[in-house]
């Protein structure tokens, strides 16, 4: 299987700071920034610098280095180096309270705070290595997912993908357009399609821009016109990421992935989720369970910070919905393509 | 059956002058303008100031009036009047080439000034009439729809729309949003989701706009959104206007619906299409023959003047789709509810 080299990191340890893509200035601008502070890391996250779950994941754990790195200049005594900071690792985790990441790679790095045997610059160094690692493993697991993936894409396939489940939400190669990747990189005939994703237009404004960087073809489209193309029998395959999946393979993920699954269904199109099996959460039985997020009134009302409709005008805005499992082809995780029935599919995958 | 009374009048021949909201100020201002030429008159059509296939027909005709009242100036010749009479309205209809509804005005138009036997005031005087004809007959084919589509709608219903088949896109009334206007009538507790309807944003700019203006309760929602509301139970029926229906009800509307009738269909919820029997054109035996208008690159990519994606990106922009007949409950026309079989009711509508 062909390797594809990716142009983009989203974020990387490196010259004793974390070096990430400014994510705010999408699509304008691709530049990268030096975070070099726990609380400029701490803002960083909070406004969105930086986005994507696995991304904020890494930065949460480079953040307790920054921390780390500014407590040994105010104190040489152990004992409070560890307490202080411990306290600013919580603190850290109340940057974006929601992304489940963010506190599990938080919590990694409290571990080795806690069971360490090392001086105080030696926790440092353990903290540092700690984040590589799972930057690494992000990676990997990535790769993994894209190259199961590129199994199930035809020949000289076009790929639908909603919203950005790319290297761009983590740390460089995707789950969703990781797929796209380990499939381009076998045959440079296949191409994507993306949708918008209105209301904030993750498709439009990463998506695309991502893909282009990497000279994949990529055709952006609004979010209705999906089945006008799968009518004309001009998309094979959809693939896009997931945010929770529960243990029947119901899946949540960004507002209009579950219109999209509807009508490739319809049109005998195959749907397909791709995502690590750390997203799926076996602790909820179905769909009905995942709490949707309800976001803001000028997400839907403004675009480039015009508005685009009438002042008196109701909105109801859910950051999500949830794909019922039925209409799921497979979910692509880094153990393989799992299949129907899930219930026993991902009971096996967590076995492995 | 209670009556509605709009505070919107798209068009209207008043003070020897057409007078227009100009629809390139929404949803900013709701003005109107004072077309006052026939050459103005033109510039309105082309530049969009008046858009809608109705609206534009009247516009078309009213047009006619205005450059016979400039000729009868610069003429005593009834021939010569005559001649470049008919040269004038022959070079309205260029002003937008594809609007069936602008060739259908004008020709009634051309029929008068052929037709008639009176002299140069009698016949400015016939074309006035017709134009005041038209816009009424306009208004009372669109009562009609609202009426018989009315009786469809469940108490306390939430309708769902695309784009804008209302009052904005006819003379003051509209075809879905005619349904919407009757069913408000006679229960107040209704209320309207409206579709955004990138890429131009006809729902969120224009129907916002007309029904909070005529208080009717509307939520902007998000194209992909619509799937997970009906999922919800929060839509009880679909509404819809048409660009063009064939023989077998296949029928041709802003892209985007096909996607709506899907998640409906998925949903078992009702699918209707709102559309006077002017729209359905029996030359043409199935949605097939429909030609799809491909739009400019620059409606998906800009908003509000400023990108909104990667510069290499390819667009794909058609501007209308097929909903197939099997997805639609029933055709609300001025004459009832055509049903399926379409082949049979849509012959028997025109029998009538």
């Amino acid at each position: 299987m062909a390797e594809f080299h990716s142009k983009i990191r989203t974020i990387q340890w490196s010259d004793n700071c974390s070096k990430m893509v400014d994510q705010t200035l999408f699509p304008y601008e691709y530049k990268y920034v030096d975070i070099k502070g726990g609380q400029e890391m701490f803002d960083a996250i909070r406004n969105m610098i930086v986005r994507g779950a696995p991304a904020i994941g890494i930065a949460g754990a480079h953040g307790i280095v920054l921390y780390a790195m500014e407590i040994a200049k105010e104190t040489s005594s152990r004992e409070e180096f560890v307490n202080k900071l411990l306290e600013k690792a919580d603190y850290m985790k109340t940057s974006r309270p929601t992304a489940v990441n963010l506190m599990w790679a938080v919590e990694k790095q409290k571990e080795i705070i806690k069971n360490s045997k090392a001086d105080i610059n030696g926790i440092i160094e353990e903290l540092k290595q700690n984040g590589i690692k799972l930057e690494n493993e992000d990676i990997e697991i990535n790769k993994k997912i894209g190259d199961y993936g590129a199994e199930v894409v035809p020949k000289g396939a076009t790929i639908l993908t909603h919203c950005n489940a790319g290297a761009l939400a983590t740390v460089g190669y995707g789950t969703a357009l990781g797929v796209v990747r380990s499939a381009y990189a076998n045959d440079n005939t296949i191409q994507v399609f993306a949708d918008e994703t209105r209301p904030r237009q993750q498709g439009a404004r990463i998506t695309t821009l991502e893909l282009t960087m990497d000279g994949i073809p990529t055709t952006l489209i609004t979010d209705g016109m999906c089945s006008y193309f799968m009518k004309k029998g001009m998309i094979d395959i959809v693939v896009v990421g997931a945010d929770r999946i529960a243990a029947n393979g119901d899946t949540a993920n960004k507002i209009g992935t579950y219109t999209v699954a509807i009508a490739a269904k319809y049109h005998n199109v195959p749907f397909y989720i791709a995502a690590p099996l750390s997203t799926i959460d076996t602790s909820i039985k179905t769909g009905d369970e995942i709490i949707i997020e309800e976001r803001s009134r000028e997400e839907v009302t403004h675009i480039n910070g015009k508005t685009i409709c009438a002042d008196g005008v109701n909105i109801i805005n859910p950051g999500f919905d949830v794909t019922p499992h039925e209409l799921i082809a497979g979910i692509i995780t880094e153990v393989g393509i799992l299949r129907p029935n899930y219930n026993e599919s991902i009971k096996k995958a967590f076995e492995k």
